[in-house]
């Protein structure tokens, strides 16, 4: 039985009030709040363990050294990759992606070569691809959604053609929460021999990820929305693909030597990770994974998909409210109200403490997609509860019907 | 006058032990130590402030973004910029250099064009511009040292010519620990028509800088030299030289739209931070340096001279050691013995609790311009007492003793 008042007891941030309210934080989807377990073990690094990795041969350098690699490992096994020299830690998903494309794809792809995106995206598996454009004349072929906004497999692999180089797809929209199954889309680009970059930015806080089951050849991941630090993050990259990456940033720790001349680059992967590291956030990534994997990956997502229909329902029964996602395997909920703003509802709410998020969510294709200018957004996490839920319901409930009542009004809207 | 021992009292780790002896930190030239101020900003950002910046419009959220901007302007001051626009948050000094490697150079220099270096450089400021020559065929022009492992700021000037397009120089070697007048190479520089990148990495640790009396168009700096978090760090770029760079990394956050056809670019400097960027770590990073300011880095600056004057002339005096660099305007001091491995000494320190580095330190060549394979290193900070440079100097003398018997015996050195 998963037991969310417990899970709630371990984030400090919870217990706080924002204008004599309860802080109800729905807004997971952005960033996440941390366990106390996470933010202890950076104080204990900085106050007991300091020091920079890989290059002293003093005790603290070895324990910080030691600490920090074993984060490799737990990510490699958080992930479900075959060894920890598949992962490269990155300062978030964007830097994956980025890494990815400056340094595997911009090497290799010539003018009029092509990659396959979703109409899902984040513009952080966009703008990185959009540079390739720009510099080096790579063609964007976008896949549109099917019935419900969902992403048809069938539907990316009918995009990849001949000069196809790859496919970038989104594990799950942080617009409209659904789950993609990009194991279909990995198992037949595959078969066409296209290598596939699956953001997994939403998806590893809210369901668990095996990297090979899905076949894919890339997954970034980002701390912060797994209840781990700031500014930490990894790239799984298949043994393969990584072998035909180049270095991406240059610098100390990536090389095995420098001349006046030349450089011999190090071994995989550290060739991927120049200077000094964000140590002390990878080590908190590394701690907050553990508290994911204890509570079970399985539990959490049941909890957060009960809470996630069950708002959807909620809100879909009240009058001049639209909710955008039929499908409830993220947590993450979409909506409008007729006739108010969504900023103005994001607002709103904050004045209840209830923190939600307004706007086009970095997606702006998305929205276009959908011919919606802004939505407001409730995302859910592990300490989400229902009681939550009901309130934010309830306050989107009067909202509407003060929304409504506007609206009847001689003159109109606001 | 400057109070060592109350500003020890602001450093936790400083009260620990390494195997029965009292920790004795002589590594902040790899990464400094934090105060508690730091640490505690981190925990209560997150235990009661946390949210993510810029996009949100509930009260957690732009709590968070006035927090993280107003880190904009210390780090603005604390570098004496003109204006906090002309500050890029980056994750460090190596990924400021890349980006100005990446996203200034490479669209702009041609094959053939040429980069100044100095035979000082660290390998983040070496290997960035190793990839444009292996990529476009950019060449690497090097200037040798001078007397005493001193750069010349007339010899920088000398090796510019007329393909030369960037000079690229630390401002404080990490190895040797001297000033290098980059103002002197700035003014000239700047005759010639040629921008300057300094490497501030170790610099704005130990002295006050002041970006408009040097005169540079970029400056890099890395927070966690500056006593600041993991993952922190800025490139100050002057705005001319910013309006020349194209965008680094893509994704949210550095665009004003985004369409399936094309990218429109948010203005400076957003447009080079995309995604979530390391919130807590530079919020830290501005905490760290308010630290700084307030102790005076004018105090700073002559308490750490004083004891690397101090500790050079014993060591110097000791039959069998070897001392590098005879400026001490840097607190950093690189040694050798006599008929004992570099590394071997670093280790036998860290018996006594001693912590220091041995190796090349991620200047491979400089090592081999000073006819060296590895060095032993001691760096001290602004918490570094005279009594901590006795116990070193004294466990030094005791070593090269022990080394010179055995070299005295017949079979000779170890």
């Amino acid at each position: 039985m998963y037991d969310v008042e417990a899970v709630r007891a371990d984030f400090p941030i919870l217990s706080r009030e924002v204008d004599g309210h309860p802080l109800v934080y729905l807004d997971t989807a952005s960033s996440a709040q941390k366990p106390r377990a996470v933010i202890e073990a950076i104080a204990e690094t900085y106050e007991n363990e300091y020091a920079n990795v890989h290059r002293g041969l003093h005790y603290l350098s070895s324990l910080a050294t030691e600490r920090y690699e074993s984060t490799r490992e737990i990510v490699a096994r958080f992930l479900g990759a075959a060894s920890e020299e598949e992962i490269i830690f990155t300062s978030g998903a964007t830097d994956a992606i980025n890494l990815v494309s400056y340094a595997w794809a911009a090497p290799r792809l010539r003018e009029g070569d092509e990659i396959v995106l979703s109409a899902l995206e984040h513009h952080a598996n966009i703008v990185p691809w959009h540079f390739l454009r720009e510099r080096q004349g790579v063609r964007l072929r976008w896949v549109d959604l099917g019935e419900g906004g969902t992403l048809d497999p069938g539907a990316v692999l009918d995009a990849i053609g001949p000069r196809t180089r790859l496919v970038a797809v989104s594990h799950m929209s942080n617009v409209l929460g659904g789950l993609v199954d990009v194991a279909a889309i990995c198992r037949g680009a595959a078969e066409r021999g296209v290598p596939v970059l699956v953001d997994g930015s939403q998806t590893a806080a809210h369901t668990s990820v095996d990297v090979a089951a899905i076949g894919c050849d890339f997954y970034a991941i980002t701390g912060h929305k797994l209840y781990g630090p700031s500014g930490s993050g990894a790239l799984y990259a298949r043994r393969e693909r990584m072998a035909e990456t180049r270095p991406f940033r240059g610098g100390g720790d990536m090389i095995r030597d420098v001349t006046r001349e030349g450089v011999v680059y190090a071994g995989l992967p550290l060739r991927f990770e120049a200077g000094t590291p964000a140590i002390v956030p990878q080590i908190g990534l590394g701690v907050a994974l553990r508290y994911l994997t204890r509570l079970g990956m399985e539990q959490v997502a049941a909890h957060e998909r009960g809470l996630r229909a069950h708002a959807r329902r909620r809100l879909s029964g009240i009058e001049g409210v639209s909710v955008w996602g039929a499908d409830d395997s993220g947590p993450i909920l979409s909506f409008e109200i007729a006739g108010l703003d969504a900023r103005k509802i994001a607002v709103e709410l904050d004045r209840l403490g209830i923190a939600t998020r307004a706007g086009s969510f970095c997606s702006r294709p998305l929205l276009r997609t959908l011919g919606v200018g802004a939505l407001c957004r409730a995302s859910f996490g592990l300490y989400t509860t229902q009681a939550e839920v009901e309130l934010f319901c309830d306050a989107v409930r009067d909202l509407a019907r003060a929304a409504v009542a506007r609206e009847a009004l001689p003159g109109g809207s606001v």
